[in-house]
């Protein structure tokens, strides 16, 4: 197979939702949208390309309507279909479901369209925000075609695939890509241009959707009733249009490998070619699944890959011809759970169509290789090499589970593969950085923002990730960011990174930061203590692991450095400059005139003031930036808090204070509830401590309208009066004042905010009459 | 195996959805319904029992609440559930769909309960209200349990199977049936006690789910969101509870066989113990292929069927155990159909099953047998004996279709199989009568009477099926009454009648209605013309059919014997009373006694007049009722009515035309259109004429006031106002009137009837302020 020399394509950092949205919205001319977490920045990203006039590549600007609901929505786009419109949208999870009827219609009526999918997990025992197939899989009854992207570039790709695939066979499209894995990763792709989409969309498909509208000059019916007399025959009477889409999509593949390069196919096999075990899967998981694959056949095991690009129509022949003949076993991957089925989809699918294609004598196996499933990456869960090399040795047993599950410690119906964690692909990006930040300090932002810089300006390859806590807000956020000369296909978390930042010094106290850390790394901690005395003020358990480590370890006071700069509590400006004087390829002024050049294009639009301001932070980072002499031997106590009270109940104990500590992944299926159901009032013992700054009762000015206590969002605050006898024995610090009631004279009356719980959001500063933000005390 | 003697039960003649619903509503508490076709009887009777104040078994009156749409009845249940109530709706189709978020919910929150589906097809190129599985398969992934029942007896016993079922096993059922074949087969059943019911709903399941309730007394906490660490645990936690369903299910029915006798497996083989081609299918369908299978095994084939009760979860255990170690190729009949996946669901189902293990060395056959696949019955297409032995014949073919379809004739992709229409089983039914009526003149619930009245006083057994028209009132329907010594199990029209009644002379200029006479058959005629002048009145192609076919030929005029009585155009009773006059198996006075006695309890709520007034139609029946002495020879043209006239388009002579006939099952795949786009204006050739009464413009009494033409549904009535020169040349009888109008000084003006467009219905005659309805001339 030859690759036709592409000519030279713009480099762009995007992550998955906008690579698809990029090209949906330059290829259609209605998109009816409701938002729904993984896929909301699609449908945000069109809506705001729209309101600055942004066109299509036929010069019109997309009309983006956004409805009551994603039923709303699916009504929208199959009247607009109707209407003659090149129409869209974007949708994950219970939103997806929402539409299933009118899938139903838009394919019995042959409408083409393609419907942009962050699949994600629907809601069963427990919602989840997170990422799986269980959508996806949830309408594959509506006849639907269904093409599967596994990295942000792909996502550009099948988005523009899907769109030209669908106009030429009319049968719509569901491309999907993993919620969040792909959606939110952040990745340095080629962009599609204008003039690539104008080549590759088959304008004669336009046409004839458009003249097939419904249109009063020429008027016909749709959407009747019929009766049993010829409803069977006008079933079957698509069936032509859904046997060629095969040979459509595989020939749109070929168009966009001549013109773009990248060449794709039905299914794509990668690993020995005289391979005895072989995985099957599709989606994110592919990523770690290759990178294991390259790994073990290169120590000379034969093993392959089978990654499927088109799942519906499903083409037994494509699947079996791309299966090598020498296959012993085929473990199909599925992410995805039908509780009740023999197997899960996709497995089922392979499984019945390597029988039917041996038994026609299509196949040139001596044997049919035996065909085994198991379960991964429900709700996001990590998929990796190691966990790809346990699939590829329990299928290369004798008597292997058929059926089994990978990820988890499945202590109760025993289906969960062990997993050797200390695989190693030997395949390390050349930078490897893990962020611990908090949710909403400019963490995840500023890291986005390294990202694009690096990955547009450099010759480096770039990736971002960012895992998000469903809780929002005052969570921790982590970012795993990678940068490498070769391509990036690692799609799972960092476990051996060479750089760890610590943007919170209560962390140390509560989260194990340099768990990822390898031998050597780099450790930059924001911490209010300097180089001289932070080490007296560090928990123990950090001290040895710097040692044992041979970390090299930096400070600086981001929160001092930004106030100074008078960036009040946003320390991402002064973090993100300390990242690039430690890891920059450049000398340390380059870098800052870099650095400056960013910031001048994120924050130019805010005026000179803000643009100044983070200059000053820029300049305070490398001046306040400093290494910490590590001496030989730690002497502190280990100082892991304790999250959970000892007096907690036991499911406290054992479930809930391994989630807060970040270990939920080590709950075995037998720490779970069955159904769902928790027990109350947990959240008590989930004290997070998150606040930098929280309000200080001020007797003297306080007006007592009690506005604070009434907005706080984590009722932290609470207004008290009562009767000044009870103010015996209590502290000295303890203050109150007269409180102003004719109904209750005599009283006194305080405001009390539990430090633990507040979140230091500030709105109850926003709304106090009487005191203004400046006046706020430190904690 | 042995039956323990079971004691006697109340016979009762019920359709599928009152069977289902009867269980339903005797083993719940809440009800939280919105109708839909055809499940809406099963929310209707609900709703009117609870109105009267009827108990479930533990002596409560549910609760039956109607909800703004299918999503709300889902949510109503969801949340009921979790409240502890025994909770059920009922639903099909498009309503199902939007249950399906809640589906997952309940069941991921393992909340037992049953749905009862009367299983109907989804909307895709077109609407239909008919029946087959595609709804049901639509909710396959949602991890519900799924019990398919093939008659009206199973639709009784599965639905306290399923209730018994889902109390023990936590997992919640779905219970289906086929919509309208079973949903609407009137049937005669034995009925559940109470008392059975009590012994075998398990009431420490009743107990432990009401434990289980939200309860501010011992709160928990449901519907939590998960993040990746728990999510994928939590939901195989679930595990066992699907593991043990299969055991629990077969458990079930071992309980229900020692109490009331009839014995049900998850899956139930019948035939050759020997098969070599065995059909494994599901749904109403099982009652046609059992007789083909009766009949070809008696004739020493080796052929066998696999009937599927418990659907999900898939026992591929229980279904390669009850397959004979013989077969060689199993054919596996799917009720639905997905474009793009590689084969149906139950047969994807059973293809991985069969290998699965087959490759777990579990079976004993030499080499594991061929599974093919094949889509019939889509929207209550017929599926009869010849079908069965058209895809047993395939599958004893070397190299036979491994996708097909049956029952159309595809001549686009070529799947459908041929089907020997002169195949028989040779077991009819005694009394095998058709009647040809038309929608709301009372022929239908007639019939559902005479299936009543016969099954519960007679040791015969009965059946009822009623093919109506979805265009519904003054639509053309059709009953197939089936009585005989054995129980019926032909599900499937009668195409060998020993009776044929039609109630409506025109139609024998429209519809060939001894199409289905046998030989020797009796012919009931309701005819204006009396015995000695009717001959003279047919079209020759009846007078021939009449000849040949050596027919008995009555004839009564009901509508003079209605008029006469006092009945107006309710001819019911009258041609009931001749219907048993002739096919009665007593006497004919005893047969009048007995019709009495059932009017009685029909209408004696109504009182004595209406009582009076319907015994004397059948005493006027009987004595109007005349044998027509047939001539050797016909004279007569054809006279069959061309339905289109030859100007018609080419579309509606080809197409439109066949449907209008009745012959729509005569279309092939080509004649259809292929995204459900129909040319408009069609209903301008569907003259119907069904009109017995039409109203005429009286210009002396008229007022002027138009609501006759404003209301009339079928926009048949036409006012116009002109100038008087327009009359010129028109017709005497052409009737006018001076328009009284400032505006329009001496215009005159008319009201005109399209006769053939007037389906008689009478709104005009109701809301006309001049005119009562006895002075509405006779046509």
């Amino acid at each position: 197979m030859t690759t036709i020399e592409a000519p030279p394509r713009s480099i762009i950092v995007v992550d998955g939702n906008e690579a698809a949205a990029s090209v949906a919205f330059r290829t259609n001319e209605v998109m009816a949208i409701y938002p729904i977490t993984p896929s909301s920045p699609m449908g945000e990203l069109a809506d705001a390309w729209a309101n600055q006039g942004q066109a299509n590549v036929w010069g019109n600007v997309p009309e983006v309507i956004e409805m009551q609901s994603e039923a709303g929505a699916a009504g929208t786009v199959h009247g607009s279909l109707q209407g003659g419109a090149l129409t869209t949208t974007f949708t994950a999870s219970q939103g997806l479901l929402l539409m299933i009827p009118n899938m139903f219609k838009i394919a019995g009526e042959l409408l083409p369209a393609v419907f942009h999918v962050a699949a994600r997990t629907v809601a069963t025992h427990a919602l989840s925000i997170f990422g799986d197939h269980s959508d996806v899989m949830a309408t594959r009854t509506t006849g639907w075609a269904m093409l599967a992207s596994n990295s942000v570039q792909e996502a550009h790709d099948f988005a523009l695939i899907a769109q030209a695939a669908t106009l030429e066979s009319r049968v719509p499209f569901l491309h999907f890509f993993d919620g969040f894995r792909t959606s939110h990763e952040v990745a340095k792709i080629e962009e599609i241009s204008d003039d690539d989409i104008r080549a590759l969309i088959p304008i004669d498909g336009v046409l004839a959707h458009r003249s097939r509208r419904l249109n009063p000059d020429q008027p016909v019916i749709r959407g009747t009733a019929q009766n049993p007399d010829v409803f069977f025959q006008a079933r079957e009477a698509a069936n032509s249009y859904y046997d060629v889409v095969p040979d459509i999509v595989q020939a749109t593949m070929d168009r966009f490998a001549s013109r773009i390069g990248r060449r794709y196919h039905l299914f794509d096999y990668v690993g020995a070619p005289d391979a005895t075990e072989v995985i099957v899967m599709m989606g994110s998981g592919v990523g770690a699944a290759e990178e294991a694959i390259a790994a073990l056949t290169e120590r000379g095991e034969k093993v392959g890959l089978l990654k499927v690009r088109l799942f519906r129509p499903f083409s037994s022949s494509a699947l079996v011809a791309a299966l090598p003949t020498s296959v012993k076993t085929v473990a199909v991957l599925d992410r995805t759970k039908e509780p009740g089925a023999l197997g899960e989809p996709l497995f089922q699918d392979v499984a019945t169509a390597i029988v039917e294609e041996t038994q026609k004598g299509d196949t040139s196996w001596p044997v049919p290789p035996r065909v085994i499933g198991g379960r991964y990456g429900l709700s996001s869960k990590e998929f990796t090499p190691a966990m790809t090399a346990a699939v590829l040795s329990e299928a290369a047993k004798e008597d292997g589970k058929r059926r089994f599950t990978v990820g988890i410690v499945d202590d109760v119906t025993h289906l969960s593969l062990d997993v050797d964690e200390d695989f190693d692909t030997g395949r390390q990006a050349r930078i490897r950085a893990v962020f611990y930040g908090l949710g909403a300090d400019g963490t995840v932002g500023a890291n986005k923002n390294t990202v694009k810089v690096i990955g547009q300006e450099t010759d480096l390859h770039a990736q971002g990730f960012f895992e998000y806590d469903s809780r929002k807000s005052g969570s921790m956020t982590t970012s795993h960011l990678r940068f490498d000369d070769e391509p990036l296909s690692s799609t799972y978390l960092i476990e051996d990174a060479n750089f760890v930042a610590c943007h919170q010094f209560e962390f140390l106290e509560k989260v194990d930061v340099l768990r990822t850390a390898e031998d050597g790394a780099t450790f930059l901690l924001n911490s209010p203590y300097g180089a001289d005395e932070v080490w007296n003020h560090m928990p123990g358990y950090v001290q040895r692991q710097i040692i044992a480590k041979n970390i090299r370890f930096f400070v600086v006071d981001g929160n001092a450095v930004a106030r100074d700069a008078g960036l009040g509590g946003r320390i991402n400006t002064v973090l993100q400059t300390c990242f690039f004087a430690l890891v920059g390829t450049r000398p340390i002024e380059e870098e800052i005139v870099a650095i400056k050049e960013t910031i001048k294009k994120t924050y130019g639009k805010f005026g000179d003031v803000v643009l100044q301001k983070n200059y000053a932070a820029v300049d305070g980072a490398v001046a306040a930036l400093s290494e910490v002499s590590v001496p030989d031997t730690a002497e502190a106590e280990d100082g892991m808090k304790e999250l959970v009270p000892a007096a907690a109940p036991d499911f406290v104990q054992r479930v809930t204070a391994m989630m807060l500590e970040g270990k939920g992944n080590l709950l075995p299926v037998s720490a779970l509830p069955v159904d769902g159901t928790f027990p109350t009032g947990t959240t008590q013992f989930e004290k997070r401590s998150i606040a930098h700054e929280i309000p200080i009762f001020d007797p003297e000015i306080c007006i007592e309208c009690a506005k604070c206590a009434l907005v706080c969002p984590h009722a932290a605050i609470r207004m008290k009066v009562f009767e000044p006898e009870a103010l015996e024995g209590s502290p000295e610090s303890f203050k109150v004042r007269q409180f102003r009631s004719r109904e209750l004279p005599d009283h006194v009356m305080t405001i009390q905010v539990a430090p633990d719980d507040c979140t230091g959001c500030g709105v109850c500063v926003d709304v106090c009459p009487a005191k203004s933000k400046e006046e706020v005390k430190h904690k």
